[in-house]
């Protein structure tokens, strides 16, 4: 989705959202009180019903794929969008997984009784209706309809319209599993129709919607973030560092760099930039050099970076200023040297997204300072940046990677779709 | 302060201010990491100097209760600005009090090893630059400051006009203690040039201010929350209820809609709606009525709380549709008889705020529905909604009373002030 514009939003498509938001806010209520045991069996029941539509969701996908090829879109999008049956069932057992998963709702976060005899404890409930405005895989529908309902939330998702057929049949499939277990159908709602001011009018239908999670590129979170007025968590963008210390050992830093840099290019834990430390560049850069050559890393690098790119015939251009802010996504790494600690502190300061910065270092104290000063979501140490992540954080699901610092600060799991309430309980207590 | 207007701002002020931001952030990344023992010597220091400075800000304080009598500002309204050397004291006493409190930076809040011996924590970290926009009490100046401190945050103080002189006296009081400590006077800002468009571009300098806390009323409020690009706390908009169930004892029931409503009338968390059980209505009533009558209640009521109303003498208007939207803030109550608890409960569901609301009951069913079903930061059951408060939980301290879900509902200490980042150890692993 590209960035929205900030023209009047049709009013037909306003209402109609709205209308959307009522019915899941009404479903919301029902939710909210379900039991676990409940919840697990519905999220069961959707399982087995992607299971058994199988055909018919591989058959509406079949038409988004056709779609897109006529329409020119590359192989690496192409293969993002399309499911098979095996997808099919990868994505079914996701919803078994969250099945398995602990309910946050109920949780009680802290309490106490107070020296009057009133009884107070903060307890996690759910949010109410969350908003999603994502792009094109359409497992995303999947994971956000079952960590919603686990979490006792309605959901409204506004999908990429690449995959518009397949995410219509995901959720019917979704909506007659819930109906058939006696829930309500507007738990899971889709925006098909409104083009873009479906998505502007969700994110501005306040006090409707009480949170909208975008997941996309930069430009579609940067919309949001700026036209919602509903609350909005940031997610996914990552300009993520990987800073060589001189107290590295080198085979391990060579190691890390290039997990982080081509394990998975696409995604936004995957390293965009390289720092080395000078009194070790030497003995790093020529073994990494020759990594990145067969690896196919284009290094955007300065001077230093691009002798000893020449001298291992790695693909190599000079480092500008653009480069140093871009999520590449892709084989590409901007890469400098730096004379010390302070200057890699003082580059990240500057360019980070506040995803996720790695330090790797045999050096107690520089370990101490990266994680200390470094002001991200997750700061490293001796590990991969790929390692910034839900189900590797063993949350068991995710929703995202929230790049800011309200409400939620890294991987998002189902406590994060959660709010909290005070219950305060007393015989008669007055001030 | 009223409602800000969404013309263009003077582009000197935007500069003016965001130049604040950039100092306040360069002084945040000092205080993220002092220790708690360094924070505390700072609170003490500070409230030392007001302590020495009495004569001075109530000086001070004097030119702003004169301006604001001359140009006919209210005795209750001139009664909250005015400070005189008991009430600097009480603020310099505030201070020690919050340096008496935990240290929330660096609380690992949970964490675990994982099954590749990775070791990672969420642990406790600054915010980084918090904004303030609040109204006439000079004590919120200091307190935010001091709790700004204590979190490890900056805080840029964008009061109201009214109190101008006074913030300016205790500001400067504050910052000259801090570089006495030898700590940057720039983690405690005020903005007193610009006006309104002082706070309009604090709340548009994304990306230089981590999040912005309005204080005072409703218009306040909502402009902040609808202008705001920067992350907002909604705060402390009350239409609180207090719902007396068949099943109440009424003597308790009586005293806690009386405290609830006067005991002070001007705070978010008093009473501004009482329903009543019908089946209750005539055991409670006249006694109710009488209590009001004394307490100069005015009762906004429909038909049956204007049958007693008369009875006991109480003033008394029929009751409109706003009334049941309406915080009072005054003497005022909007006042209803219902047939039954789901009748509250769809009352309470339309008009809350989100804010407080108590069930006087002794059935235990009916308190477990109020208490699971009613959305607001905090359902109370048998005591005054009065409690709803950061000092009456024991939190030592409060910033202000969040009514959103984001990040914090409810009763804003030190642990709402920070955000947590992840912290990763390993000693080389990649995926």
């Amino acid at each position: 989705m590209s960035p929205l514009s900030t023209d009047q939003i049709s009013p037909d498509v306003v209402e109609a959202v709205r209308t959307v938001a009522r019915n899941a806010r009404v479903a919301s209520r029902r939710l909210a009180l379900l039991t676990r045991a409940e919840k697990d069996a519905a999220l069961l029941a959707m399982a087995d019903a992607l299971h058994a539509a199988t055909e018919q969701i591989v058959a509406a996908n079949a038409e988004d794929v056709q779609r897109g090829r006529d329409s020119g879109v590359p192989d690496n999008l192409l293969d993002r969008l399309g499911l098979d049956a095996a997808r099919v069932g990868a994505v079914a057992e996701a919803l078994r997984q969250v099945a398995g998963l602990p309910d946050p709702v109920g949780e009680v976060v802290r309490g106490s009784t107070l020296a009057n005899g009133l009884q107070i404890r903060q307890i996690r409930v759910p949010m109410g209706v969350v908003g999603m405005i994502y792009e094109a895989r359409p497992n995303v529908t999947v994971d956000a309809a079952g960590l919603g309902l686990k979490s006792g939330n309605a959901v409204i998702l506004r999908g990429g319209s690449a995959a518009g057929v397949t995410n219509a049949a995901l959720v019917r499939v979704l909506r007659e599993a819930l109906q058939a277990q006696g829930l309500p159908a507007d738990a899971v709602n889709l925006l098909s129709e409104g083009g873009r001011d479906a998505g502007r009018a969700l994110m501005t239908a306040r006090g409707l919607v009480d949170l909208v999670i975008p997941r996309g590129g930069a430009d579609l979170i940067r919309t949001v973030v700026q036209e919602s007025t509903v609350p909005v968590i940031e997610t996914g963008i990552g300009n993520c560092h990987v800073y060589v210390d001189a107290a590295a050992d080198p085979d391990m830093a060579v190691d890390i760099v290039l997990n982080s840099k081509t394990h998975r290019t696409s995604v936004c834990n995957a390293a965009e930039a390289l720092l080395v430390h000078a009194d070790i560049a030497d003995q790093v850069l020529p073994v990494l050099m020759r990594r990145f050559t067969q690896a196919g890393v284009v290094v955007h690098g300065d001077e230093a970076m691009g002798r000893h790119a020449h001298a291992a015939d790695t693909a190599y251009q000079p480092v500008t200023e653009q480069d140093d802010d871009t999520e590449f996504l892709s084989l590409d790494l901007s890469a400098r040297v730096v004379p010390d600690l302070d200057a890699a502190l003082a580059h990240v300061q500057v360019h980070t997204s506040g995803h996720t910065e790695a330090i790797v270092t045999g050096d107690r104290a520089a370990a101490r300072r990266w994680v200390t000063e470094v002001d991200a979501a997750a700061v490293l140490v001796n590990a991969s940046t790929r390692f910034t992540d839900g189900g590797e954080f063993g949350f068991g699901a995710e929703i995202g990677i929230s790049t800011q610092k309200l409400h939620a600060r890294g991987p998002m799991a189902l406590p994060e779709l959660t709010t909290t309430k005070w219950v305060v309980e007393g015989d008669g207590q007055v001030r």
